[in-house]
């Protein structure tokens, strides 16, 4: 088997790999598709050198076959079609003992705290598991790890039917709420720079306007009859995305801050207090979310295809980095890893 | 009848003035006390020109008899005892529409766009009454309106009985707050760094510390498991308590903003995504706040006096904004109107 091996300082090592025997409860997957995800981009810049081991094995979006069982697992078999949910909870902290387990206080998050996908054999435990539906692709299912994050995110901001949604920012998260959302029956906006992410946000039928052109809080003003947007999602983890997103919802208006913030943004409390404003940070999913996700997946309604740009082998991990970092023409790429 | 008159630039001047007759719909109130707020004390300085007309009666905190009633006016009759809940919405913009007419787009607040209590007869729509109760004083009376305020905040803060609530900055609306939590059954612990302040929110029962002399999120940790706390409510407007707000809660805890901010603080986005924290603005009242407030402050279970710290006649209201500018053993100073 194989595996691509992050070494530290950028440095990305593929080579042979020992599986891992699955211990109880546990299983060994014949890994098929995975997905590069931002987070995978920062443990390659060293930005997360404090929470991986080296070498690094990353990757958390995946699909892949049951190759083999640990005992007591007793749900799944050799040859089942599966993802995985990428959290192992603790179980004890007051974040799971409240039922907030996806955000437990010491989370061990799979590819990250742990080994990760991108390797041929991967070996994780059982309770991870969502099964595929046969007429779901195995490479459409290495998108149900983001497509779970955007339900996650929808379901916190709880978009309801002929809302009026504005996603600032859409990178492959971005656009994968705008699909859910106008699937959930909202009228969506999104709002982006890059050339490229908004001319396939158009194609996929979406209105869509770049904040350097335009202004959007009078744009949203004037479709909403001066009210203003229902539901705000904040997906760039920029100075400038905070700002925005005060500024367009409506009297007690939602926002949800989606993305990673590295820096202190200045936010607009004013506006929250003054407009009763409400906000809620939404992190990963539940296993409601990825049972979600896989449903939409798998109903043919959303136009995955467009948002996969590029299926490489493993050995091209470090050029998906390069072309990703490069802010080019670029939404999902996926490794094939079997 | 006396009225106090803001003429601009720090200038008070106490006078005689000519009552307004009170046109159909409204009513004309002889103004038993008023209370001396924040918010005048901001008009005082000059940071609210552009809102309000010159010379301008300040206030909007009071209690009163109603003195005579305009035609079509058929609930009050002259002699009845009330307090005004001063908000005067448009009724057409989204806001009204959207059922959120406290925080109407168009609003008028009373006292402030408005002729305000700070006089012997005050005139204002027969919409914004609420009749007190017999056992209770039209001193505790002026208290309903800042009362109103901290029971709107904490039903937006959605405090349930056993819950650990923790206000940061105790001032009058933030003792008012903690009063309110306690009442509805939480744990309160109090974040304040004014010596007088602490030493009336122990006196008063409540666990509170200086930030200067405690490491509060240690110990909210401590007490609470590990967890944090269930609510945090912000009242300082401070980038101090921006920064204190978002350590605090459990997670999916939540944060109410309460105070109003003139600069926009940093903000740590990143905590609000990691806990999936919940942040709302909560500003003003609603009526059911009005008749929540009333029946708290005429239950007799509210330690009241404790918050009026002077009773002055009108012509001390500059003597007044001067005491609460000092930094002083001030909580309440209400002004004696008829
Ligand atoms: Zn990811
Ligand atoms: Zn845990
Ligand atoms: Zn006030
Ligand atoms: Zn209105």
């Amino acid at each position: 088997m194989r595996a691509a091996f992050y070494e530290g300082n950028e440095k990305i090592r593929v080579g042979e790999s020992v599986p891992v025997p699955p211990k109880a409860g546990e299983v060994q997957i014949k890994v098929s598709h995975a997905g590069i995800c931002g987070t995978d981009l920062h443990i390659f810049h060293g930005h997360m050198d404090k929470r991986v081991t080296f070498p690094q094995i990353m990757g958390h979006e995946m699909s892949g076959t049951i190759h083999a069982v640990g005992e007591g697992v007793i749900n799944y078999s050799v040859g089942d079609r599966v993802t995985v949910m990428p959290l192992d909870p603790c179980g004890k902290c007051p974040a799971c003992l409240a039922g907030h387990n996806h955000i437990c206080q010491c989370l061990k998050f799979l590819g990250i705290e742990t080994s990760g996908a991108f390797q041929s054999i991967w070996t994780v435990p059982a309770h991870t598991l969502h099964r595929l539906p046969d007429q779901l692709s195995l490479e459409h299912g290495a998108l149900v790890e983001p497509l779970a994050v955007a339900c996650h995110d929808i379901r916190i901001g709880e978009v309801k039917r002929g809302e009026s949604v504005v996603v600032i920012g859409s990178g492959p998260i971005g656009m994968l709420i705008a699909l859910v959302a106008k699937e959930a029956g909202a009228k969506v906006l999104i709002v982006e720079i890059n050339a490229y992410r908004l001319q396939l946000a158009r194609q996929l039928g979406f209105d869509a306007l770049n904040p350097i052109e335009e202004d959007i809080v009078k744009y949203v003003a004037q479709y909403t009859g001066g009210a203003g947007a229902d539901v705000v999602f904040e997906v760039t983890s920029s100075a400038a995305g905070a700002e925005m997103m005060t500024q367009l919802p409506r009297t007690r208006g939602r926002i949800v801050v989606v993305s990673i913030f590295n820096q202190l943004p200045k936010v607009d409390l004013h506006r929250i207090f003054w407009r009763e404003l409400k906000m809620a940070g939404a992190r990963v999913y539940e296993h409601e979310d990825f049972e979600k996700a896989i449903q939409l997946a798998a109903s043919g309604q959303l136009p995955l295809d467009s948002l996969v740009t590029e299926i490489y082998p493993l050995e091209r991990l470090e050029e998906g980095f390069r072309q990703m970092e490069s802010g080019g023409k670029i939404m999902k790429i996926l490794l094939s890893c079997s």
